[in-house]
């Protein structure tokens, strides 16, 4: 079993690759649901379904999130009836965010929510939320405390981040499909999701990062997939927000960050100078192409990553 | 002020016939809500909805129901998770039924609600819900107990209807603002709208038809118009459901059905032949061409109520 810990668009990225990877049934991918929130009365999750549909082969490839060809016409609606309507919910998107919502109501769990909807999409990887409980990453800004939707969307990632809580983390545990994966992981892989906005929620919740290390003690290496390259993050404010919390924006930022989590990190040519700081501080790097431009790259990426984790895994006493 | 009790369809026909004829702000429909259903957790006001959009001139004319050009992109993605999804909610009218569902659980009356998003659309009559408060029509059929979007939609009303009930009844009351319109209506005109199925449930909630009464004594005449024509029903199953009451599927039948409710009722020339009988029930027939084919129809029709009413009316001692 490899369980890949993952937040949107990058990270579902390089879950696609895996999944093109591995056997089926043989990939877990934990998801975040820190970004998860109210939306016109429906819980909408966007990690889980930015995952769901790129695994699907349904995502929009242009956006990295939403279905591919989907249309906006009850956004139109609402914004007729003087709705702002701020976050695109296509109408096609809205659907899986209805179904989800009466689901979870009858009171069934997330993550068996998130299992049905999958596997009615032909996804064959193993999805799971973080936590079956809501937490809700709110962003301390600049601009004061925004919810995670309003910081990244409405707002546009706009405001200096001074800091991340997660709300309600203290009654979250992590689901417990995700532990049962993680107890019998031969690898975890890290992708190359936003390290303090997407990952740090996912190993936040009760039980999370404990069951990481100790899949990492039971010989199963932890490899991360950094998501800055040259200074930049491919997608998103993560090179801005690494920075403000005093770690640099480059690979061996990313490293640091993540401390003793991690026995290796790949990154990308353009930063293989940093291979021996990173290497120094106990992480084994691997210098490759780590943008993903297309779902063959994702594959590439993937089967490096898992080959990778293998030979560290080999290499372990 | 002129009120206007009515169903779906051809309620919202001749609605839309009498906003026409009328200045603005002298019309107040009221509009059955026993077809109310929750569907996918969305509140969903059929007949509302279609007098709203009937009203505001984005009515689906071939249909009569749902907005003109809507697409169906949410249900077809509730299909691909293997929903039956058997009621037709567009893109846009799913939009709708959200924003109402929301305002609802705020804690919003339906009748505030129902303004508002009229308001937004730009109509100008006064359009209210029976009650603000949840009543469900049950039809009893050969098929047994259904609710009526089950009856109507899901199995096409194919089945016999024994009888009819509403669910709630006991603890719901005319809406206030319907109970304040009877209260200085000049004419009430009862649309062709199903009598069994649309009209029943209105005048059931508490107070109402002691309103209508009420207005009656008070000089406004009650005038309806018929659902029936040749014997058979423009849109739907009125025909065999008064039939299945007991009731000849005719303009006669239809004036027994209101019995002393009514002082007059309009009927086609094609059922000229019944006035004699109608006016020996002391009903004022006027005879005319009942049918709207379009908007102009509709208005033709309106103003040659209104005149009947108002020579009703003008006749009174």
């Amino acid at each position: 079993m490899i369980v890949a810990l993952a937040g949107g668009v990058g990270g579902a990225r390089l879950a696609h690759g895996l999944a093109r990877a591995l056997p089926p049934d043989s990939l877990s991918v934990i998801v975040n649901t820190g970004d998860d929130f109210d939306h016109y009365g429906l819980r909408v999750c966007p990690d889980l379904d930015t995952v769901m549909y790129t695994l699907a082969g349904l995502a929009n490839e242009a956006t990295g999130w939403g279905l591919a060809g989907d249309t906006d016409a009850a956004r139109g609606m609402l914004r007729r009836y003087g709705e702002d309507a701020w976050f695109w919910l296509g109408d096609r998107d809205m659907a899986t965010s209805l179904l989800r919502t009466r689901r979870l109501r009858a009171g069934r769990p997330l993550s068996q929510v998130t299992a049905e909807l999958a596997a009615a999409l032909g996804v064959t990887a193993t999805l799971l939320p973080m936590s079956d409980t809501p937490v809700a990453t709110i962003v301390s800004t600049s601009a004061g405390p925004l919810t995670f939707q309003e910081y990244f969307v409405r707002r546009r990632h706009q405001d200096a981040v001074l800091d991340v809580r997660l709300e309600g983390v203290e009654s979250a545990t992590a689901a417990a499909a995700a532990l049962a994966a993680l107890a019998q992981a031969e690898a975890v892989i890290i992708c190359p999701s936003n390290p303090l906005l997407s990952v740090r929620p996912v190993l936040s919740v009760g039980g999370m990062r404990a069951a990481v290390m100790g899949a990492k003690s039971a010989g199963a290496p932890v490899v991360a997939v950094s998501p800055i390259i040259g200074g930049r993050t491919v997608k998103g404010p993560a090179a801005g927000n690494l920075e403000a919390q005093g770690f640099a924006a480059s690979p061996l930022g990313v490293a640091r960050w993540y401390g003793d989590l991690l026995d290796g990190l790949a990154l990308d040519h353009a930063d293989a100078a940093l291979a021996p700081e990173i290497a120094a501080l106990g992480v084994r790097p691997l210098v490759t192409d780590i943008l993903m431009r297309d779902a063959a790259d994702r594959e590439r990426l993937a089967r490096e990553v898992l080959d990778f984790a293998g030979m560290l895994r080999g290499a372990r006493p």
